[in-house]
């Protein structure tokens, strides 16, 4: 089977930050395309901040094009204030690739470390430090960012093995 | 100072289904436009629902035409998945009208149920039987309606007031 380029965007939603980090997949080779961080303003209104969050996707998607998308799903915490903020970042990050006909994978936190780092309780650091390795010429410049390059690999590591679920699903209904 | 009639979107929002309802009102005067509900198929993937609430928002404001948009704010539950649920869904009922250039005000459930009913504690069957005494014309044929009618009195009851603690707050400054 030839193999082609695959464009993935992988977005680590925050409402105060959301990392996004582009990364193409060619058979086993992975390469890094670009990354950086939507940010919304505080002093605004939600509705406000998340169409802040919004316009910043809308322009990654239209200036990266990616052909699909993962978002890292959300630790649901004990603080339920935090976690209802989380989901709504989180919904304008899979609404955006949605609306553009996209795929939108999801991956837990903990899969995205175990198949980053290794290991599932690995550390921000250890993810940062080993997107650098697997992409050379990334220079995430912030944790976020980082974070979303981590997603993007976790779809590239995983994206095959989902598509062949697919079919075996469809194959048999 | 001559009243014209403002119309009113209030928006109860839920994955499954979230509940909208117009009114209009002039000076004191208040008037059942229109409600309903826009459901999500449980069965698409998340990104997909978040798509259909948005398509769904996007055809009430362009067939309504509102002058302002009231939220209900979220009941933050016990349950956390649920609380992260109710997020997604109301990101997008506050990004949708946002993305319009509209004004998105945000009411807390019991301030909703003390406008309508009188206290905060109401039940659900009160405040459907006290949308039906202010506005006679509507006949919600659910709870999710009947409670986006509610939450939209409530913007018709308090924007005066929010109106004129924004022009004093802008006057100070």
């Amino acid at each position: 089977m030839a193999t082609h380029a695959i464009r993935i965007l992988g977005i680590d939603p925050g409402l105060r930050r959301t990392g996004w980090g582009v990364v193409t997949t060619e058979g086993t080779r992975l390469s890094f395309v670009a990354c950086g961080c939507v940010v919304s303003t505080g002093s605004l209104t939600l509705a406000e901040r998340l169409r802040e969050l919004h316009d910043g996707l809308v322009d990654v998607l239209s200036r990266h094009a990616p052909d699909e998308v993962a978002v890292e799903e959300t630790f649901v915490n004990k603080d339920a204030q935090a976690t209802l903020k989380l989901g709504h970042a989180r919904a304008v990050a899979l609404l955006v690739p949605a609306l553009a006909g996209l795929s939108v994978a999801e991956y837990a936190t903990n899969l995205v470390k175990k198949t980053v780092v290794g290991v599932g309780h690995a550390e921000k650091a250890q993810i940062g430090a080993m997107v650098r390795v697997l992409l050379p010429k990334a220079a995430p410049d912030n944790a976020d960012a980082a974070d979303a390059l981590a997603v993007a690999i976790t779809h590239a590591q995983h994206r095959q093995a989902r598509a062949l679920a697919r079919r075996v699903a469809e194959a048999a209904s």
